[in-house]
């Protein structure tokens, strides 16, 4: 397995020098050229072959990260951010080599604004960072791929998670952003202001476009107010196809559901090990409701009629904190639980997004699939999206393993496509879903490379990322 | 008063010759070249003057729009798309002639997907059509910008209207579209996913980019289902500051208000004559609420409560249909209502849109300056967004008025921008607010441009929209 050679990123051996030079005089310490740090960031999360950038600068403030981009666009060298690192499609690799810029020295809060819900970030600073910060101020902000993440990768791959079925994804939530362009010039791509029509927009450009147009160096974020009162609980399900109706007349019915998880059989076997829960081992929807308290014990009530008229249930709900955090760490542990599964093994993590009505057959499709192949392989999915991830627990160390499960991944995200979905709901393509693109997007491919050229004709921006390489034809 | 002259497209008469020989000969009676048909295709709503285009082709599919493309490439004339003719900063406008591409015979509904909550129309669907079409599926479609718009339309100028404060606008409501590029050739720019992380933007660099990009032949929508009550009513309050501090109050305890519109003084009187409404010539809140019968009593009293502890009040609200319907006619009236306040004027529509925090200050200066000034101005405002519109009306034959009013919106523009807003919160820039874009968005317009250029190298576009010509100096 070499991605890199599918998509390759030609080394400048000459400008990476220079730029060595430049930075270690430019940043002193804050400039680190050891082998375990650079290691650290390249990609780890998954399966994707680590490529090491030459260097990993620590910036502190915005006019430090343009002259970084200077000296790499005055030598033309490769130049990637990078936040925490849990990102899953080797979006922090260094293909052609260059030079790091780790963000967690750009960590302040800049400003929270209450009367607008508005607050302004440096890129580094952390989900959970900045709802610890908000705590007192009645507000948080919803966005929570599971993984504390830093905003500015969150902003850069366009994340979402467990409850953008109600608060939306990352594109949603950012109202502008101010982003060092490939020339080393900022831009701040809007005002405050909650809405406008002024010109293209670039907030929404550069939200999902990994790195590979700008590195963002401040992000102004919508907040929400707490919820008066919080509900959740699990529901089993007869099959997949049973759950998946109830989300759809849950969602039809216009319940303000604000997570509504499906975790099927298997990975519900291995988040009852890994995390002690008393459930039946068959397909589970995890739920939670937020709003007044008449509010949510209605919407708990009537969730719990659409279970048992698809012969779902018992519904257990719970408004009590505790327990409600305990099911919750629970679904977000599912990752560390799934790979208990096969001791040693590493997860292939897929991110197929398909139509509702669709979600259903899809995931019965996928499950045939998963025990015709003989793969170890249990699903999570954010029903209310019609997202879900299959962790395909792989030995890295078998090449017949290894292509078996990209046979399997290949024929998820084509079969998802086909049903008029994405090969990736809130992942992101890094490189590892670069093949499949062109089959989900066509025509769009040349138009994004054409946008790609003009704001970074020299290809510096995190290259051999999103955009195969010209005349490569993908695996899709 | 000639914008055209402050942003010139040349003619390219030779190549306009050319392309009116061959549309006449491939569309037949369905190229038209009369003059009165020209000058209805150019802007007409607001007091820019009218430059009409060459001829006006009324195309029936993807295909025949691709044909009109390619033939104002080869020969590089410029292509103006138009859906209904309801913009008000001169998009329809052709001040290098052209072609205008009428899309009102691609008026399809080509799927609704009730599971899915989206449907797919062609660009001429209007809202209205759209929303009667949908009546008996149970579903409807939010956006609402008061005129009977073209979906096409809504989405080239990112509009929204009266209940964008829930709803979102057409960035939020559009899930993918196709569009004919610059050269002819099509693309869709995503798939029905409720959401993706696959590459670029597409989608939400096309929606608000006023036909400058491509033309939209196609729009996948989200939609809603029809709330089970509404509640509505009409709140008067001792001040614009004090109406402003109960909707900031409204939307920080999370009441998930549909509508929340400002109308100030004036505003009240040219209603109250024009559509004999019986409230107090004071600033008054038109407020909508979307639930359960429980929810919107629920909404509606916790409204009424806050608008007391702010000094307003009583607060009248009703569920009855009848009365609701009376209520946002008048609303949705205002411009021809206002009108009346100046027999014989024209009215020039501002719109610009700042943080919630800021609104009451702009507001309460911008009416000190319509005194000051001796302008009449009413003012509406979406004030759930902090966008507000003042409609000066101006007798368009006295080059004096016309430079007052003038002055008055470049004061208006800018203190929006120093308050951290936009100049334009639904509207868009056109040809109306292209002096302003620079003051907002600074090196962001660089970046605009150079999307322009690299998608649509040759200008041809809807030219002299959205981006000043190189060189010049704007207003702003």
């Amino acid at each position: 397995m070499a991605l890199s050679d599918l998509n390759p990123v030609e080394r400048n051996e000459e400008g990476i020098a220079a730029v060595l030079g430049i930075l270690k005089q430019q940043l002193g310490e804050r400039f680190q050229t050891g082998q375990a740090i650079r290691s650290q960031h390249a990609h780890t999360t998954t399966y994707i072959p680590t490529q090491a950038p030459d260097g990993v600068a620590f910036p502190e403030t915005t006019a430090e990260v343009q002259e970084i981009v200077r000296a790499c666009a005055a030598h033309r060298v490769p130049v990637i951010a990078f936040g925490v690192g849990s990102s899953l499609e080797g979006h922090t690799n260094a293909p052609g080599g260059g030079i790091s810029v780790d963000t967690s020295r750009m960590n302040r809060i800049l400003s929270v604004n209450p009367q607008d819900l508005d607050c302004t970030v440096e890129p580094g600073v952390t989900r959970e960072d900045l709802n610890r910060h908000l705590r007192d101020t009645g507000l948080f902000f919803p966005i929570d791929p599971g993984a504390n993440a830093s905003l500015g990768g969150m902003a850069a791959t366009r994340a979402s998670g467990t409850n953008a079925v109600r608060y939306g994804t990352m594109r949603e939530n950012v109202l502008s952003l101010t982003a060092v362009m490939a020339d080393g010039e900022t831009v701040t791509t809007g005002k405050r202001a909650k809405k406008s029509s002024a010109g293209y927009d670039l907030t929404r450009l550069l939200v999902g476009s990994e790195g590979t147009l700008g590195i963002i160096t401040s992000l102004t974020l919508k907040l929400q107010g707490i919820p008066q009162a919080i509900s959740g609980g699990v529901c089993p399900f007869p099959s997949v196809e049973a759950a998946c109706n109830a989300v759809i007349a849950t969602i039809q019915m216009g319940i303000p559901v604000a997570r509504i998880e499906l975790v099927n059989a298997l990975q519900m076997r291995a988040m009852k090990n890994y995390s002690k829960l008393d459930y039946p081992e068959s397909p589970c929807l995890f739920v939670e409701f937020h709003g007044s308290d008449a509010g949510v014990a209605e919407q708990a009530e009537t969730f719990g009629m659409i279970a048992e008229e698809n012969g779902g249930g018992p519904f257990l709900w719970t408004s009590v904190a505790e327990e409600r955090t305990k099911l919750w760490k629970a679904r977000h542990d599912a990752y560390w639980a799934s790979l208990t599964l096969r001791p040693g093994a590493k997860g292939l993590s897929t991110d197929v997004c398909v139509p509702i009505s669709r979600f259903a057959e899809c995931v019965t499709e996928t499950e045939a699939d998963i025990a015709e192949m003989g793969l170890i392989a249990p699903i999570v999915g954010h029903a209310g999206d019609g997202n879900f991830h299959v962790l395909v627990l792989m030995d890295v160390n078998d090449p017949n393993d290894i292509a078996l499960s990209e046979k399997f991944v290949a024929r998820l995200n084509l079969r998802a496509i086909a049903m008029d979905g994405t090969c990736t709901g809130e992942h992101g393509i890094g490189q590892g879903k670069i093949g499949f693109l062109r089959s989900e997007l066509g025509h769009g491919v040349d138009i994004m490379r054409s946008i790609k050229q003009a704001l970074d004709p020299q290809n510096i921006m995190n290259p051999g990322k999103i955009l195969p390489a010209v005349g490569w034809i993908g695996r899709g």
